[in-house]
C-alpha cells in the first residue's frame, strides 16, 4: 500500500494551525509566575524575602538547562542510530519536542497551575513541560522511522493531553511521588508508543532490514544521545524535588544507580553473544535503565547500596529485554519496537514504580525524622493521617493507572493515526529520510585530496 | 588569482605576537574583581552580606558555561555543515574565539569597568566577552570558506573593537536596552560580515558549488551546533540580566520564541519545495532566529503569547530569506553569504529590535509596578525622568547606529583584509580545509571487518 | 604472540563480581550526607541555617555536571580520533569511569570522611570521585588500542587505590593545595599510565599504523571530546574549591590560561610543519594544556596575567611535545603513548605543580589579606604557622610523591595486566574495534538515494 507523502500543503497547515492555537491560547491564558514578573521587588519586600537567590530560578536553573538537553539532543541523537533516518531522528524529535512543550505549558497549567483564569508560567513549568515531552520523546522511539512528521505532531497533541490527565490523577488525586517520572513518563510513554505502534503494525518490513541497522558512524551519534542522557539524569530524577536535601539525595541516588546499570549491562551484553563481544545496541541503551529505574524512589531514602542494587537489577533486565524479548514482541506479538523503549522504558519503569511503592511503604519516622517523614511525603493538610504503608498502596495503584491510561489511549490515538490521510510512508520507503528530506546529493563520500584541483604556491 | 597559502611563518607570528601583547596588556591592566578577590571574607563583613551565595559568582555561572558552549561548540558545529570545511570550521571559530575573548576582555574593560587604571576582572566580564566574540562567530559565517586564518585575526581584532565601541554608544550613551544582543550582536556582527563579504567578492566561486554543499554526515554534524545554540539561548538572553525576576523571564520569553520558530520554520520549509520536502539548511538555521528576535526584549514584559508571535514571525521571516532573499543578494548584490548569516541574524536581529523598541515604548507602571519599570529600564540617576516613549525612541536609534557602525567598519576592515599578503585561498581552493590542514590520507572510508587481518582465537 | 581474545565468560564474571563487591560495601560503609539526609530540615533550624540555599548542593551543582561530562563525552569522545577504535573509546571509558568512581567513593570516602564506620556521601564526594576517575581516562589514552576491557578495569581498580593513596598525602600529610589537580590528577595519572604502556611494550605495532591515524569524520567527532573539555574545565578546577572568591577566581584563571593556550598551540603547529599547515592532533590536544598547567595555582593569585603566560607556556611546550617528545619515546624508550598523554597531562602537569608551588611560595598576606591568605592556603590548627615559603616546599614535594607512586604502582599494575590471561589483542588486532565489539556489517557507506526503491507518489 502506498500513500500520497508530499506533505507540501499539509504538514505546513498542520504546523501553522497548532501555532496560531498556541499563540490564540497563551494569549488568553497564561500570564508570568509572580517570580518572573517585575512586581517582584515589591513581592521581596513584602514578603520579607532576604535576597534575590530565593527566586526559585536559583535553585532549579541548571537542572532545566541539564532536562532540556536530555530532550533535545539526548531523545534526539540516542535515535540516529539507524544509518538513513538521522535528519528524521533528530529533526523530527526537534519539530514534535518544541510543539510538545507549549501545549504541555497549556495542558498541565490548567491542570496545576490554574489562578483566576490564568495560567502563571514560571521555570518549574517549563521543567515540567520538558518532562512531559520526554513521555512522547519515549513513545517515539516505537514508531520510529514509520510514521510522518504530521502522525508525531497528531500523536504529541494527544499524549501531551492524556500525559496530563495521568499526571492530575496520580499527583493531585491519589497522590503520588514520582520524582523522575517512572511511572508518569516512562511506563506512560512506553505502554503508549507500544500500543500505537502495535496497531500501525506493518508486516512487510523485513525486507527493510538493512535500513534498520546501524553503521559505524551513525552508531557514534547515538553514543552522543545515550552519554547526554546518561550524565544528565541525574538532573532530570532531582529537577522538580523539593528545595534541599531531597534534590540533594535525588542526584546521589541517580549517580549510583546509572553507575551501577553499566557494569551489568556491560557484562549481559559480553555473556549474550557467542563470541563474547559487545553489542552497541545495549550499551547506546541498557545503560540508561538505572536511571529509569530509579526515578519514582530518587528522592527517597533509597540508600546507596539501594540505588546500585536497582541499577544492577535493570541493567540486567534491560538488556535481557533487548535480546529476547523485543524480537519476541516483534514476531508474535506484532509489536514493532525500533528503538527497544519497551526494554529501556517499559520494564526499567515498572521496576521504579515498585521500588517506589516499596521504599514508601517501608518508610520510618525513625529514617526521615517526624518532620522528614511528612516533607518527603507530603503528609500534611488533608493528607496528613495517611500512613506510609497506605501511600505504598497508592504508589502500586499510580502503576496501574498509568498502565491503563496508556493502553487505551494508546489505542484510540493508534486508530486514529491509521487513518490513510497523513502522508506515512510507504512500507519500502520505512527507515528512509529521503521521503520527507531534500538530501545532499551523495557524491562518494570518499575524499581524496589529490583528486581536488589544489594549486599550492610554494614560496 | 593565486595568493601564496603557505602560512608557516605568518600565522605563528601574527598569533604569537597577538598573544604577547595581550600578556603586556594583561599585565599592566587588569585585576580580579573584588568578588574574586581573597579580600572577598573582609569586604563581605565589611558590607553586611549574610552569604557566600550572593556573590554574583552563583547568579551566572550556570549561565556562563551555557554561553561558553553555545560559542565554541554551538558556533563552531553550526558551521561544519560543509563537506570538507569541518576542520576549518570547528578549528577557526575555536582559534579566532579564544583570541576574541582576551581582546574583548580589554576593550569592554577600558570601556565600561575601567577604574584607578585598573579593569576589574569577574565573571560578568567573562560572559560579556563572550558575547562580544559571538558577533565574530556571526560575522565569520559570512566570510566561511573563503578566508585564511590570519584574515580571521585581524578580523576579530578590529571587529571587537568596533563592538565595544558601538556598544559602548548604545549601552552607555544611549542608554539602551538589549539583554540579548538583538542590536549589539546580531545587527552589528551580520551587517559588518555582509560588508566584508561584499568587499572580498569572489565573481568566480561557482565552480565550487560542490565543495558548498554538505554530505549526509556533516549535516549531522552541523545538528549539534544548531541544538546546543537552539536549547541554552534562554541562557544567552539572560546571563547578564538583573538578578531575579528579569532573568527569570528572560529565560521564558526565550523558551516560547524558540519553540514557536521551530514550528514555522518547518512550515515555510516545506511549503517552499516542490515535493514539501524539509530542507536541513532551514533546520539547522531558521529555527534559531527566534532566540535572535527575541534577545533585545527578553527581560522586558513581552508576554508568553508576545514571545511565541516574535518567534512564529522570525521563522517566516528567517525561512524566507534562505529561499529567496540569499541566493538574490548573491547573485543581484554579490554579498557572498556563505552561511546565510542575513537570515538568521541579520533580519531577525532588526525585528528584534524594533519589537524591543516597541515593547519599551509601550511599556507602563501598571504592568510593570513603579519600582519594577525603574529597574526594568534603569531610570535611575541621570535617567530619572525619561519616559518610555523616549526610550522606545533611544532602542529605535540603536538599531540604526549598529548597522552605520557595521557598515563603516565592515568596509574598512574588509578593505584591509583584500590586501594579498594574508594568506587567503584561491578560488578554486575555498570551503577546502586542505589548504591549510594537514588532512588524514583518506583511504576508503568504507570499513570492511573481513579485510582485516583478524584472527580470533575461539577457545 | 596471540591470546584467546572471547571474553564471553571473563568479562561478565569481571563486572559482576566487582558490582556485587560495590553493592556489599556501600551496604556495610555508606550512608547520606546530612546535607542529602531528611534530617536535613532540623540540622537547619539547629544550626540556625537561613535558607536551603546554602546547602552545599547549590554551590557546586553546575560545577558536578560540567565535570561529569568531561569525564565521559570530554574523554571519551577526545579518543574517538582512532579511524576504527571508536566504540571502544567511548564505551571502554564509559565502563571504566562507571565502574571508577564508585570505586572512587569507597577509596576516597575511607581516607577522606571515615566516621563512626560510615562514609557519609554528598556532592563534593561525587566530584572527587569523577576527579579521580579522570586520572584513570588519562592513563588509558596511553594504552588505548592496545588492551582489553577486563585489562582496563584492573587498572582501574588498582590505579583509583593508588590515586587516593597519593591523594591522601598530598592532601592531608603535606597539606598541599591543589585545586584543579596538576598533580594528584594529570601528573600522577599520565606517568602511571606511561609506566604501564611500557612495560607492556609491543614491539611489533608499525604494521598497525593505518590504523593508528584518522579519518576526517573521527577527527571531527574527537573535536567534541576537546570543545567540552576545554570549556568546561573553568569548572574542572574550580569545583571544589572554596566558596565564593575561590571558586570565582579559579574560573577567571582557567578561562585565561586555556585561551592563551590555543594561541600558542596554533603557532606551533603551523610553525613545525614544513608547508605551515595545522595538525588535528595538536589543535584536539594542545590546546588543552593551558587547564591542565593551570590547575594547582588556579584558586591562588596567579593574577590575569599570570594565567595568560601559563597558557602561553603550556601550549608551546605541549606541542613540542606531541612533535617531537613523543614519537621520541616510542623509538628510543618503548613507551607506546597512543594519545599523546605525556604531552598533554605529563608535562603540563609538571609546569602546574611547579607554578603552584611558586605562586605559593611567594603569597604575601598584602595581596591575599591576612585572613585571606590563611582561608587560601589552609593555615589554620596545627597548620597555623606554617609560612608560604614552606608551604611551596611542600607544594614542590607533592610533586614528586605523585611520580614516584606513580612510577611504583604503575610498574607493579603493569607487571599484573602482563599476564596472558586478560584477553588482551593480538598485535595485528591493536587499534581495532572488531575484537571486542559487534560491528555493524559495513555495506557501502555511501548513501545513493536514486538506488533505493522508492516510490514516491506525486498527487
Amino acid at each position: 500500500m502506498t500513500w500520497n507523502t508530499n506533505l507540501r500543503w499539509r504538514l505546513p497547515l498542520v504546523c501553522l494551525l497548532l501555532e496560531l492555537a498556541m499563540v490564540v491560547l497563551f494569549g488568553v491564558f497564561v500570564r508570568y509566575d509572580f517570580e518572573a514578573d517585575p512586581h517582584w521587588s515589591e513581592e521581596k519586600q513584602h514578603k520579607n524575602i532576604a535576597s534575590d537567590l530565593e527566586n526559585d530560578f536559583y535553585y532549579r536553573y541548571p537542572s532545566f538547562q541539564d532536562v532540556h538537553v536530555m530532550i533535545f539532543v539526548g531523545f534526539g541523537f540516542l535515535m540516529t542510530f539507524l544509518q538513513r533516518y538521522g535528519f528524521s531522528a533528530v529533526g523530527f524529535n526537534f519539530l514534535l519536542a518544541a510543539f510538545g512543550i507549549q501545549w504541555a505549558l497549556l495542558m498541565q497549567g490548567w491542570l496545576h497551575n490554574f489562578q483566576n483564569g490564568y495560567i502563571y508560567l514560571g521555570l518549574e513549568s517549563l521543567i515540567n513541560a520538558d518532562f512531559c515531552v520526554g513521555s512522547v520523546c519515549v513513545a517515539f522511539g516505537a514508531v520510529l522511522g514509520k510514521v510522518s512528521p504530521i502522525q508525531l505532531l497528531i500523536m504529541t497533541l494527544f499524549q501531551v493531553t492524556l500525559f496530563a490527565v495521568n499526571e492530575f490523577i496520580l499527583l493531585n488525586v491519589l497522590l503520588v511521588k514520582d520524582a523522575g517520572g517512572s511511572m508518569t513518563i516512562h511506563v506512560f510513554g512506553a505502554y503508549f508508543g507500544l500500543t500505537v505502534t502495535r496497531i500501525l503494525y506493518r508486516p512487510n518490513l523485513q525486507q527493510n532490514e538493512e535500513r534498520q541497522s546501524s553503521v559505524y558512524h551513525s552508531d557514534l551519534f547515538a553514543m552522543i544521545g545515550t552519554l547526554f542522557l546518561w550524565m544528565y539524569w541525574p538532573s532530570f530524577n532531582s529537577a522538580v524535588s523539593n528545595h534541599g536535601d531531597a534534590q540533594h539525595r535525588a542526584v546521589i541516588n541517580t549517580y549510583c544507580s546509572l553507575a551501577a546499570c553499566v557494569l551489568t549491562t556491560v557484562a549481559l551484553s559480553s555473556a549474550l553473544q557467542k563470541k563474547g563481544k559487545l553489542d552497541m545496541e545495549h550499551i547506546q541503551n541498557a545503560t540508561l535503565a538505572g536511571g529509569v529505574a530509579v526515578g519514582t524512589a530518587a528522592e527517597m531514602m533509597l540508600m546507596p547500596y539501594g540505588s546500585l542494587v536497582v541499577g544492577f537489577v535493570s541493567g540486567i533486565v534491560s538488556t535481557l529485554g533487548f535480546v529476547y524479548l523485543t524480537p519476541f514482541m516483534e514476531t508474535h506479538m506484532h509489536i514493532q519496537d525500533t528503538c527497544g523503549i519497551h526494554s529501556l522504558h517499559g520494564m526499567p519503569g515498572l521496576i521504579g514504580g515498585i521500588v517506589g511503592a516499596v521504599t514508601a511503604a517501608t518508610a520510618t519516622s525513625e529514617v526521615y525524622g517526624r518532620k522528614g517523614l511528612a516533607q518527603a511525603f507530603g503528609f500534611d493538610g488533608a493528607n496528613k493521617n495517611r500512613t506510609t504503608h497506605l501511600q505504598g498502596s497508592y504508589q502500586a495503584a499510580g502503576i496501574f493507572v498509568s498502565i491503563a491510561i496508556a493502553l487505551v489511549g494508546g489505542s484510540v490515538v493508534g486508530a486514529i493515526l491509521k487513518l490513510p490521510i497523513w502522508g506515512q510512508p510507504a512500507d519500502e520507503n520505512c527507515f528512509e529520510d529521503h521521503v520527507y528530506w531534500e538530501l545532499p546529493e551523495e557524491r562518494e563520500n570518499t575524499y581524496r585530496p589529490e583528486d581536488s584541483a589544489l594549486k599550492p604556491v610554494t614560496p
